[in-house]
């Protein structure tokens, strides 16, 4: 089933595991994946920046995709194939596809500064990945220097059929999916799908401003999850209620460069990572910050009961 | 009194109130620097990026200055004096040291890369102020996209006896307090207060990690107060408690270039000034985020009975 | 004389003169000023970048204009009022104005990225300089950062009456003057003036894609002077010869950052200039490159007997 | 024979040849190589910026380095390596050694900032690459964005001993080349082979400040030969006459981005590459441009012969 603009859910960002030598430890990438389904998630992303994919070569990016495809149970897979070149996206994308990813997702690199470079850029890309592949826009200005005002994604939207969600992470961004939303209300853009990320830290407010779901790798994505469906819902106390429990942790696991570290401690504490291995380059945690993430769950686990049942640190 | 190294509590970075057709708003700075005072502020910083500096004009920021030192009875006073060449941090300087400012803030210029640049930048600035005059190193990547390593601060530090405080807002930025007070503690490097900032989001852990206090401007600066005494006493708990009821609002506010629109908003509402106006170039709020505003105080009023006591939107 | 469409000619970018010890050199400035008319200029832009216009307080700038309307004859004198808030840029322009400026140039500041927040930020700066004040763009992305596409400089010039010229020193630009000409010639551009820079690098083919003149410091204004007139001339090969001379040295001294130290030591070696002493921040030349750049001038002494007639080093 | 500290000479910068179709055009390659060989280059530099190296997937970058090996005669070929992550980075280098490279070049990422992220960023390649595996500095803040002073590549230098060569393109650049010559006269620094680069725009004094050659891909490579050749033998003057009658044609190959299509256009009717097409991204020259290279070649002819011997354009 190829990605369509209807997406909507949470697809959460997978990491990569890695054991602590280094290696691509495909039992916990199966663990991980079967647990995205049972938890409800409504697809998943892998080889994102926080699946460490510069870190893979090929063969092991492949490897991840079949792991992915394997476990997921028939949830839509969306791959990012992110790449210096178009060669290497390319080829990801050609593999992807082959083996039964959903679709692609493509950030800017970071040299692009113009409007036209940017819309350029794309329809560059999409001749790259072929027209028939659905792909995915990362809009992260944090992350890629790249700034897209929504009139450029309406651009590259409209320019190719073949973009069917907004992986929306600027910030601020509230702004930018109302925009985004009254275009589609007055026939100025086609609907797509816009799932929202950089951490998750607006999710309460990006739901209520039109976004479809969320595309982020909070370690306990089934907040996420049930954030979206209460919002969905219009049980907008309860959603904040659930979101602001889990803000401090949420927040915490959000800084640049520091968060996938989180992430994947948490991630093993839960029990679904053996390791938190990253790969080089890629900072561990320090006793004490482990420390501080020890207190949040503790302090969050008087809410949030998923967050007493932990393995010992 | 000028600023010394044992600085310490709340120095809430002050915004420039402005009337709607963009003149100074006296009346409101005198009672905004008064209630800085009266809530337990320790001393105040005016003329950051977030007091719109840039946009006044010399005889503009004296103004401020002369309200300042008249009406925060006594308590220190830093003045940001940030400015693209020398000569106008030089003019600024004098004028501020002249009114009874405690000493001053200086960022560095966007341009700078090189550990060696950034040093050399500092020396070059000290000669400008003048060597009698305290200053603080204000570290924001996130605004700057310069970024210092904790060897680059102690270099500046050690280099110049006049710098006394450290205004951190490095993101992330926990085991950067921590490397500094190891150094400290080895004898590596001298005493200098750290008053964090980055609109207080990681203020929770900041103050365990060996911050002396708070710099920045959240529209509840007395929250500021509290955590960080409670957190001098002790008490982690509480303080966390206190933090995270804040921490929905204090993650609005946040928002790089929009949330000065939300500070001004929320001490609009409060009645300490009388009108959220702020000079070009500078986003208002659009309807819907206020609203969003108006439901998080709303939110927060069942934790913190000043969140309730506000004027109507 | 306001600054109109039809500027033509040579406008050469001045350099500020200091005395060793720091403070303005009203004597060369007058030298200096007096002697672009006599060689045939047909105005002069001061305070930018190459006239170290940020390490001038307010007085002091005045003071070089002052000196500038006294002495150029009646020529248009262009001044530089880019700053990083519209306060200052807006009393520099009156300022400017009211001493008997033609005219005045802003170049965008390192934050701006989208096409709209360009085309938006020179909006607010004709409200901050008035709308009847004649402007050029500064387009110097390797200094600024800023990436103009000819379609972004098209909205600056028909969003703004008062827009009149471009000082044109993108790298590489050859294709945007005959873009942007073309434009005028379909009409959907309006005739301003381009006059281009960068240091003179590519002045001999920007005059055959249509520039109208050059807008840069280099130490021999009469070689842009003939090469313009030549190339105006049709007379291509000498125009070429004329200029190929000068280029080894006019590369020297198109370096970033150390090219304005060539630029006074040659000026200074010509005799117009006391010293070449600049404001800090600024590297002197060392003892070697002085040497190169005499080399230099003795080869281009074979050539052009004004490089040959020199004040001992 | 692996590349050491003593390399000199001329090593040109290959650029890929490809056929109008996009395809790796394998018989300019061999052309192209052995020309290298036959007019006396040392050695080569093969998948550098300028040789699209991004553009290729593995297999195609596998077959640029086998068809340099097959045809350069034994020179030492250097193969670039440059890559967002270092799976890739230890794929290529790994493909290159077993092929017969001499050594790998290596680039910062333009994320890197502070000059411990950049020195951290080289050891890890080096982990990447191995430690036998001897590698070049690329030095290119133009197209990097990354600032190295002095002081951090002696740091990469003695802290890596397979480092044995800078491939120096910082401009300006002059002093550096003194600094890091006069570290290895005071013994701080160890010997390292010097080649400059930057389109070769600063040859002539790069020589006399003590440069080892050139690594660089001008169209003529013969009159970097000859210049490296004539300042070794102390011919100042006769170097420098050579150098200035390529100059103009040398500053428009230059060129950030434009820069690689007129050196394939020049290559191109020198007979050596069958074709100037690049792959996408890569603006082809309009055909004004094509003129202006063709008027330039015509001037260079007067000077030397070997610009005059050209197929038609």
């Amino acid at each position: 089933m190829p990605l369509g603009p209807d997406a909507a859910g949470v697809y959460p960002i997978a990491p990569t595991p890695f054991l602590p030598d280094g290696s691509f430890d495909a039992a916990s990438a199966a663990r991980l994946f079967a647990w995205y389904r049972e938890i409800g998630s409504t697809g998943v992303t892998i080889l994102g920046a926080m699946g460490e994919a510069p870190k893979l070569d090929h063969e092991e990016s492949v490897a991840v995709i079949q792991s992915c495809v394997a476990h997921i149970g028939g949830l839509p897979v969306v791959v990012g194939v992110s790449a210096p070149g178009f060669a290497a996206m390319r080829a990801l994308a050609r593999s992807a596809m082959e083996l039964g990813a959903a679709g692609v997702m493509i950030a800017p690199p970071n040299t692009l500064r113009t409007d036209d470079q940017i819309v350029g850029y794309y329809a560059q890309a999409v001749e790259a990945i072929g027209k028939d592949t659905p792909f995915v826009i990362q809009d992260y200005p944090l992350l890629t220097s790249v700034v897209m005002t929504p009139g450029v994604i309406r651009r590259i939207v409209m320019d190719n059929p073949s973009c069917v969600m907004l992986k929306h992470e600027d910030w601020p961004g509230l702004e930018k999916i109302t925009t985004l939303r009254n275009w589609q209300r007055d026939g100025s853009l086609r609907p797509i799908s816009i799932l929202t990320a950089n951490g998750g830290l607006f999710l309460d407010f990006e739901m209520e401003r039109g976004a479809d779901g969320s595309n982020t790798g909070y370690a306990f994505p089934e907040m996420l999850i049930d954030v979206v469906r209460l919002a969905k819902e219009g049980r907008r106390d309860q959603a904040h209620d659930l979101f602001d429990a889990h803000l401090p942790l949420l927040r915490y696991e959000q800084q640049m460069g520091a968060g996938l570290a989180v992430r994947k401690y948490v991630l093993m504490r839960r029990g679904i990572l053996t390791s938190d291995a990253q790969r080089k380059p890629g900072a561990p945690l320090s006793t004490i910050a482990k420390q501080e993430v020890d207190y949040l769950l503790e302090r969050l686990a008087r809410f949030d009961k998923r967050a007493g049942a932990l393995k010992a640190a």
